[in-house]
C-alpha cells in the first residue's frame, strides 16, 4: 500500500477536495540549478546521467530539497523509446536531441522492434526504483513517455524540427507507413509506462510536444488517437491507488475538448489558454495542470505573484487544479524566482478550497 | 483610377460575389523558384535584392509568369523597419534575420526614430512603384509590415528566438518600456504602410508571426492593441478604392474572435483551425485567407487536390475566402506541386460560388 506523507497532488487529479493547490514545475530537476550542473558534470553527457539511476535519483530529488513541491518527476529524456528501437539518440551542445539513425523507409519502420522495458529500458525502470525509495513516500512519483506522434517526429526527422519535412512527407504520401509507426510507438508505450507503474510511478504524463503542428484532422487521427490507444492500455491501479494519467499537447488548446474525452484523467494546459476558457472547454471531465508561461520566471518577484493570483482566479473555485508552468522551466532562470512561484502558490491557493 | 484586370482577391475581401476563390501563397517568390535563385545570385545577399527595385519586381513577378495567381506581394522584408531605426539587419546563411544592435534598455528605445518611409525606406516605395508600374492592372498588389509585437521580438533578441527571454524579461518587468517600444513601432507601421499605398500598394497585410506565444491576456495588450492602432491609422482608400487589412497571427486561432473586432477587413488563419470553426467564430465581420498546411506541398498531387476540397468545402459556400497556405511555402517544395495547388483551387472552387 501506498503510504503518501503529502497526496494533494494525487488527490487533486482525482477532484478530491484538497486544502491547497498542488504545484511542480516540468523539468523541475534541471539546469537552472546549479547542484544539477554539478551532478551532470559528475555524469559526463546527459544520457550517461539518465542511465545512472543513483545519479538520476540524486536530481530527481533536488528540486524536493530546495521547494516545498508537491511531485517528483522521473529524471530521464522523452526520446528512450525510439533510442531503445536502435536509432541511436545522442546530445549535441546546444542543439537538442539527435538520432544517428533517423527512418527514412517503410522497411526502416517495419523493421522495428517493441523494446522490452525490462530489458533495453532496463536503466529506466532502476531509476524509477531507486527514486521511489529515496523518496520514501514524501510526495508521489511521475512517471511519463512522449506521445507516438512527438516519438515519431524526431525519429523521422532524426532530431528538432521547423518544418517537420521527414515526417509530413510521410503523413501526405504514405500515410500507411507513419499509422504502422504510431501504432509500434503506442504499443512501445503502453508497456514502458506500465513497466513504470509496476516499477514504483504513481502517476503517468505523456508529453505531446509537437501535436500543435497539425491539422484539427490530423490531430485527432496522427496523435490524439494513439494517445487515447495507450490511456486504455495502461494499468490504472497500482498498490491499491488510482494511477492517473495526464496528457500533455502544447499549442493543443482548441483541442482541450476532445482530449478530455481520451479517458485520461488530467490535461496539461499551456499558457495561450487561460484555465477558465479550458475549463469551460473540459466542462468537469478531467483535471487541469498548467498554465504559467515559463517565461514569467524571468519577471520580478511581484508580478509573479500578480501572475500566480490571476491564475487561481482563472481556474476559480474547487479542486481539480495542478499548479505547473505551461512548459518546462528555462535553463537561466534564477532559483530565488522558482521559490516566489512556489511559495505564492501555496500562499494564494487555500482561499480557493475552502468550504469545497 | 484602377484599372484591374483581375479584382477577384479585392472582390473575396470586400466579400463581394467572385465565380471562383482566389489564391495566391505567402513567400510565393521564393526559394522554391529555380528562377527566384538564379536572380538572388546576380544580386548578391538578401538585403541586396530588397534594395534593388529592378530585382525585387523581378522576382514579385516570378510566380505570376508560372501560375495564374490572383496577387502579388511586394518583394521584402518584414524587419526593414527596424533596420530604419538602425539597428543593423543581416542575415546569416541558415540562421534567419539578426541585428547588430539588438534594443538592451530603456535609454535605447528612447532614442529610437519613427524613420521616414520615403527616406529610409525610399527603397521599399521604390519598389512598390516599379511592381506596380510592371503589374500593370493584371492582379493587385499586396503591401505588408510586420505587427509592432513581431517586430520587437526581433528588435529585443537580436534574432529569432524559442524563449523570447528578453521581449518576456522587458514584459514582465518593465512594461512601460515595452509598450513605448510598441507604440513607436505602430507609428511607424502606419506611415509605412500608408506610404506603400501611397506608391501603388492596393492591399495592406500585417504578420504577427510570434502573437501566437502570448497569453490571451498579453495577447490583447501586447499584439492585438497596436494591430488595432495601426488598422486605425491606415488610408484605407487609394485610387477610388477601398484598401483592404488582413492581420494574421500565427498560432492565433483561439483569437480570432477577437482579432475580427480590430477593424481589420480579413484574417490569416493557419492551418490548426478549420475554416469552418473560424468562420463560425468571426461571425460575417471579416473574411478570411488561408488555411491548407504548406508542408501539404511535400504530399502526392492525388493528396494536395483532396486537401483544397477539404478546405473549400471547411469554408463553404459563398464569397469571403481567399485561399493561402497557412504560412509561407517552404523552400524545398517541388514548383510542379505548386501547381497542382493552384490549379485545384480554380477546378473545385467554382460550385461554392454558384447562385452566390
Amino acid at each position: 500500500m501506498t503510504d503518501l506523507k503529502n497526496d494533494l497532488y494525487l488527490r487533486a487529479l482525482a477532484k478530491q477536495p484538497v486544502p491547497r493547490t498542488p504545484v511542480w514545475m516540468m523539468r523541475q530537476a534541471g539546469r537552472y540549478l546549479p547542484e544539477y550542473r554539478a551532478t551532470r558534470a559528475k555524469a559526463g553527457d546527459f544520457m550517461s546521467l539518465c542511465r545512472n539511476a543513483e545519479l538520476a535519483c540524486e536530481v530527481t530529488l533536488q528540486p524536493l530539497e530546495r521547494y516545498p513541491l508537491d511531485a517528483a518527476i522521473l529524471f530521464s529524456d522523452i526520446l528512450t523509446i525510439p533510442d531503445a528501437m536502435g536509432l541511436g539518440l545522442y546530445f549535441e551542445t546546444g542543439e537538442g536531441p539527435k538520432f544517428e539513425r533517423p527512418l527514412r523507409s517503410m522497411s526502416d519502420i517495419e523493421k522495428l522492434p517493441v523494446p522490452d522495458p525490462e530489458d533495453e529500458l532496463g536503466y529506466v525502470m532502476n531509476a524509477v526504483k531507486t527514486i521511489r525509495g529515496a523518496l520514501d513516500g514524501r510526495v508521489p512519483l511521475i512517471g511519463f513517455s512522449g506521445s507516438p506522434w512527438t516519438l515519431a517526429t524526431y525519429m523521422c526527422e532524426g532530431g528538432s524540427s521547423k518544418t517537420f519535412r521527414y515526417t509530413k512527407e510521410l503523413m501526405y504520401r504514405h500515410p500507411e507507413a507513419l499509422h504502422l509507426l504510431l501504432d509500434k510507438l503506442a504499443d512501445s508505450v503502453i508497456d514502458y509506462l506500465n513497466a513504470q507503474v509496476a516499477n514504483g510511478a504513481q502517476s503517468l504524463m505523456i508529453f505531446d510536444t509537437w501535436g500543435g503542428v497539425l491539422t484539427p484532422r490530423d490531430y485527432k487521427a496522427f496523435s490524439l488517437f494513439y494517445m487515447t490507444k495507450i490511456v486504455a492500455g495502461l494499468n490504472r491501479e497500482n498498490e491499491g491507488r488510482k494511477v492517473p494519467v495526464t496528457l500533455f499537447t502544447k499549442n493543443g488548446g482548441q483541442w482541450l475538448d476532445q482530449m478530455a474525452r481520451s479517458g485520461c484523467d488530467a490535461l496539461g494546459v499551456d499558457w495561450t489558454t487561460d484555465l477558465e476558457t479550458a475549463r469551460t472547454l473540459v466542462d468537469g471531465q478531467v483535471a487541469l495542470q498548467g498554465n504559467m508561461d515559463p517565461s514569467m520566471l524571468y519577471g520580478t518577484p511581484e508580478r509573479i505573484r500578480e501572475e500566480v493570483k490571476r491564475i487561481l482566479k482563472s481556474y476559480g473555485k474547487g479542486s481539480g487544479h495542478v499548479f505547473n508552468l505551461g512548459h518546462g522551466i528555462h535553463p537561466d532562470i534564477d532559483p530565488e524566482n522558482v521559490r516566489v512561484f512556489i511559495d505564492s502558490v501555496a500562499e494564494f491557493s487555500a482561499q480557493y478550497h475552502q468550504g469545497c
